[in-house]
């Protein structure tokens, strides 16, 4: 499982590379269009790093509700339909003692879902996996970098949540929220006018966009800059710190 | 401002090495024997990948108050001693056109005050700096991939604080929170005893430590560890992640 940082070919640590020189089988867990482009990325990172007579196996990814009425109950289905396909794409191209690899943009801990169908693989028992994580640089270190800025206040803690969750927010929620995996940019709805908001989308990528200032001033701008990249490429990855004055 | 990783020289990006390589001065801002160790780690870094000719400038850093009255008012006044004393380093070293650099641990953006400092100088405008960030892989990082550990529950939100904050944890919490900067091991004094405890000590280093389990069932042997490293080496660096059941 190697982190290959949040898409900047050269955020990638050399235990990263050191892993993929290591590994004989690599597996592409993609999902459509949306994707290609960050597949051309990795497709790279291998015909740079991979050792000669590798193999690459993509894995055609099963189709998932994004809308559904019980959320954890249809990404706990959409997780087993996954494990199944790699189980079978595990024992059709890995031999006895090889080395197999994901590839995982930014870092394998955070919202990312293939350690956790690895570790369910593990759990059935059916192939004898040995499992290492090599930790990757996260999109948000990637935000707060571009942006020039601490995450925090002196002290203050740091909140990392999805958009899903944002809604929920309570009021006593930590000044500085890291938000992921929000396209609907909830925070245009939740935060407070007086909120500085910190966005990045496609770090790392020519196409990277920054924009931050107070949410009433910027609010607008980064819906239509999110709108434009989508357009023009198809797919857009954002991210954006929140901060309470 | 280069994020070189938490610890394990081999965790650092391609991209901090660029950097590296680009800089013709190195400030080290050091504490007494506790940082020997990783001052070491970063000498070794330099001699890899700074360019010939290359500059390394101490900095002797302020004395600081430990346990203040005033937290914030302490680390402020430590903090413009620190500005005074880089505003001294940089006029004295650095000629104009040339690249300075710190050699951060972690990320830059996360409990680390050398971005901070180096924005009060800039403020200043006694000396006319171009800041740039290089994004590092963070110790929370390490410590999840050293557990092979998924830092949340599916869709769930991560808080990163330092102990002094785990303190005033209300009970609406989020589940995960992973903890910095907190030699009290305060998770023995506050958790629950069933929840779940990932710790992690010097990550990415011979001297790596890691334990986890049921609070009730290891918080002891995470004190006698803890104790036992610092009583060997002189110093130890951890992080824990709390997980609510």
């Amino acid at each position: 499982m190697i982190g290959i940082g949040p898409g900047n070919p050269r955020q990638i640590t050399l235990e990263a590379i050191d892993a993929i020189a290591a590994c004989d089988v690599f597996f592409l867990l993609d999902k459509g269009a949306r994707v290609q482009q960050l597949s051309r990325a990795r497709t790279e990172l291998l015909a740079a790093y991979a050792p000669a007579g590798h193999r690459v196996v993509v894995i055609d990814d099963p189709p998932r509700d994004r809308d559904p009425d019980d959320y954890r109950a249809e990404v706990q289905r959409w997780h087993t339909a996954r494990v199944d396909a790699l189980e079978t794409a595990i024992i059709e191209s890995v031999d006895a003692g090889q080395s197999c690899a994901f590839l995982v943009w930014g870092d394998p801990a955070l919202y990312d879902s293939t350690l956790r169908l690895v570790d369910q693989l593990v759990a059935r028992g059916s192939v004898d996996l040995e499992v290492e994580v090599i930790p990757g640089v996260t999109s948000a270190s990637a935000l707060t970098a571009a942006h020039g800025i601490v995450a925090h206040g002196i002290g203050e803690p740091v909140l990392l949540t999805t958009g899903r969750r944002l809604v929920d927010a309570a009021v006593e929620e930590p000044a500085n929220r890291i938000v992921m995996l929000d396209s609907h940019l909830t925070f245009t709805q939740t935060a407070r006018s007086d909120d500085d908001v910190y966005w990045g989308a496609n770090l790392g990528t020519p196409e990277q966009v920054l924009i931050s200032g107070k949410v009433s001033d910027v609010a607008d701008e980064i819906e239509q800059a999110r709108a434009r990249l989508r357009q023009q490429t198809g797919w857009v990855m954002d991210i954006y710190l929140l901060r309470r004055r």
